[in-house]
């Protein structure tokens, strides 16, 4: 028995990591000597398979792929799937055949499905044929379904029992298991059809009398989900209800599998992530020491977007050249118009993506929200715009330049307002993900916008 | 018993939203009748507290009062912590003294510690003398620390056993309970002095025989945590080791709470929620329906901000208005070179502040980054500022002016990936959070910095 240590856990993974640098740093660019191996196998082996998926991540690919190389064959496959989906690739891209079949030997079925998508497709046949059948319909299953459905998370290990027994039966039955499967904080209660009817957490086979029968302790469980449910939905369920595991069932309430709140977490961690990449313009996650060629792939397609959006505004400001060859301060003034129209937008925008995120939008509140962003945006134009309108006039000595800002300002705000509103609640309605591509689309509008609505507004009246 | 629905759970709650709306809205303008009150009041009363707040939160605020005093009184402390910040402030300030005081006497200490900020600091004394010493204790001990520190999120509600008893006498103690603390899925063993020994999960005490004795079956738990731990970085241990609970020990290992899965994410989804917010322009989560008065309070400082960066850019043009007079495409061409580099810049930032976020920088990765992100933006800047050099050639008639236009793009790539490591490992360095504000810093460096590039070179060069 070794004693708890009072260090606490989270300041060791990154000493961990500070640890395996140094040993290969010793020997940048030699051979590791078979010392060095051994001491790093063993740090190695005493590591928790996320840990070592973190340590691969923090490394630059050869040295990520040296300590691969020292990792034990029969830890590759948890490993795989818990680094990020960039490492993955370049992990599996140094594997050969047979590495990749013992790695998949040790998974189990929802595991392997995981991990499937981004293995050469060549090699599947070969995987599927060293499965047993109900493996092989698992993992088939779990494939059937899209990324954001529930089905692709299912876990098939349980625990089931009958209503019609005493918790002492129960007690004794689970005594015949080796390990539980993990997280399980509750067994599922079937009848001979596989129907589910009910579910006993584990706090109540332990704290009530094991004379009684499960059917007078057990809870019908209002917390059921579908395979075809979204992901995210079912995990904002799991954070309301402060689940650990969830039963899933199909139509006709047949138990297929469970759901843990691990997959859960990573589903909520994921969908901030997916939102945070989408508005710094990332296609996907980036491993931080992707080649160069791979961070050119992963950011062009934002970037050629964004250079059509600058292309046309440009080409709107190029409708009003003679206006500026005439009255320069407009080429000065124009970027603050528009540069606060997309930061109202964006604060508009914000708030509604995560409003209808949460499902808290309805058909009458969409009009009070609009009401609402359209009295913000006035006032902050007439204030702002206001004192903008005052510095314009004190720096050109034009009083019209002055109010021509101000307005300009404020009709830009209102159109980020309207536009912020709008998008998502369109996008929503044409089921897409208002969270991705809604700030590139409202910032667009509010350029180009507000470079025409000033310099319109300038030709008009001051030109 | 009732029979398990074959419905899923996730569309139930915006079904329950719609009907309460509906009933809210058949009259508009009057009271509303006792019979439909009582129909609402029926219906809450059968809805899980986060559903009501999820309701709370969804209404306007005249139709959200009239919903929360039909709430029965004894289960207003729970609605409360499980409403946003921005709506817990709406409800309370609809409270009087007594019902607040009888709200908080429902809640344990770990819960008052978190809605004791947002009550009138004149019921604090009134509140206080309310409780016994323990659970005052237990407050003051969790108002103590920050509200990142991991003890302001601690639990004092846990299961200890002694190593000397044997798992029999263990589940014998069990059924002493009424219930289990919630999320309990082990045991922690403690000795005479409150010395955490080990922890026995669930599952162990549950497959294993009752013969045996706690100290042969129990495991060292090395996932200990220290109340002044970053809450932020046990949530992602939490994450790494598909962790439920864990105890947290003082510096000499004593036992003092523990820490469940339900708080570390609601850590998780408030880190990616902030920096959303942040990256937004919002200053903090906003009330969808909060008043015009407030939402301005919650934007007027990044606005502020914006307004202030935007200007100094504008001063930037300033300083070249002759050259733009001479030749007017320079005011319609500098906006893409502005554009180009913030977003590029963004790229930049996201993938660093997501590594730096995850631990997953090294001193020796950070002048790699820098290499590999110069190296990016240089080819980036070739290749997107040849094509835009092209166009500009074309519509313009001049060479050189494409040619500058190619250079002053790729110069401000280059100033782009260099603030864009630059800013959030300097950020980090001295103590800050760099998801808050870098958006905006690499925003103004490269729109400034674009500018003065772009017409500084056609200064030099073409004019």
């Amino acid at each position: 028995m070794t004693e708890v240590e009072a260090r606490s856990a989270t300041n060791r993974l990154h000493d961990q990591l500070e640890a395996i640098v140094e040993v290969l740093r010793r020997h940048e660019d030699d051979l590791l000597p078979a010392a060095s191996q051994a001491q790093l196998r063993q740090q190695l082996d005493e590591l928790h398979p996320a840990d070592i998926a973190f340590i691969l991540e923090s490394l630059p690919l050869d040295e990520r792929l040296a300590v691969w190389q020292l990792v034990k064959a029969d830890r590759d496959g948890e490993i795989l799937l818990e680094v990020s989906d960039a490492v993955r690739e370049s992990l599996i891209a140094d594997m050969d055949r047979h590495e990749i079949l013992a790695a998949a030997e040790t998974l189990d079925a929802d595991e392997l499905a995981d991990l499937v998508e981004d293995l050469p497709t060549a090699m599947l046949p070969e995987l599927m044929a060293g499965l047993d059948a109900q493996q092989r319909e698992q993992v088939q299953s779990a494939l059937s379904y899209e990324d954001d459905q529930l089905g692709a998370l299912m876990d098939f290990e349980m625990v089931t029992i009958r209503e019609d027994v005493s918790l002492e039966v129960v007690l004794r039955y689970l005594r015949r298991f080796d390990e539980l499967p993990a997280q399980t904080d509750k067994l599922f209660v079937i009848n001979h059809d596989n129907l589910l009817t009910g579910v006993l957490p584990l706090h109540w086979l332990l704290v009530n009398s094991p004379d009684k029968m499960v059917s007078e302790v057990m809870a019908p469980d209002v917390n059921t989900f579908h395979p075809t449910d979204d992901a995210y939905e079912v995990a904002q369920a799991f954070e309301r209800y402060d689940l650990v595991t969830a039963p899933v069932v199909d139509e006709r309430s047949h138990l297929i599998g469970r759901i843990t709140i691990d997959a859960m977490v990573d589903v909520i961690r994921e969908e901030g992530e997916s939102e945070a990449l989408s508005r710094g313009g990332l296609r996907e996650e980036e491993d931080i020491f992707a080649s160069v060629w791979a961070s050119l792939k992963n950011r062009w397609s934002w970037l050629a977007v964004n250079l059509v959006t600058a292309f046309v505004a440009s080409r709107v400001i190029g409708l009003f050249e003679d206006s500026i060859q005439k009255l320069v301060a407009l080429a000065t003034l124009m970027p603050i118009v528009a540069g606060i129209g997309g930061n109202s937008g964006n604060q508009t925008i914000t708030m509604i993506v995560r409003a209808l995120a949460l499902n808290q939008i309805t058909a009458e509140s969409a009009k009070r929200l609009w009401r609402k962003e359209l009295t913000v945006s006035l006032l902050n134009g007439l204030m702002w715009g206001g004192v903008i309108g005052i510095v314009a006039w004190l720096l050109y000595d034009s009083v019209s330049l002055g109010l021509v800002m101000t307005a300009a300002m404020t009709l830009n705000l209102l159109l980020a307002a309207f536009a912020g509103v709008g998008i998502p609640v369109l996008m929503t309605k044409f089921g897409r993900d208002p969270a991705l591509g809604s700030s590139v689309l409202i910032t667009a509008m509010t350029d180009s916008g507000g470079f025409f609505i000033f310099l319109g507004l300038a030709t008009i009246f001051l030109v």
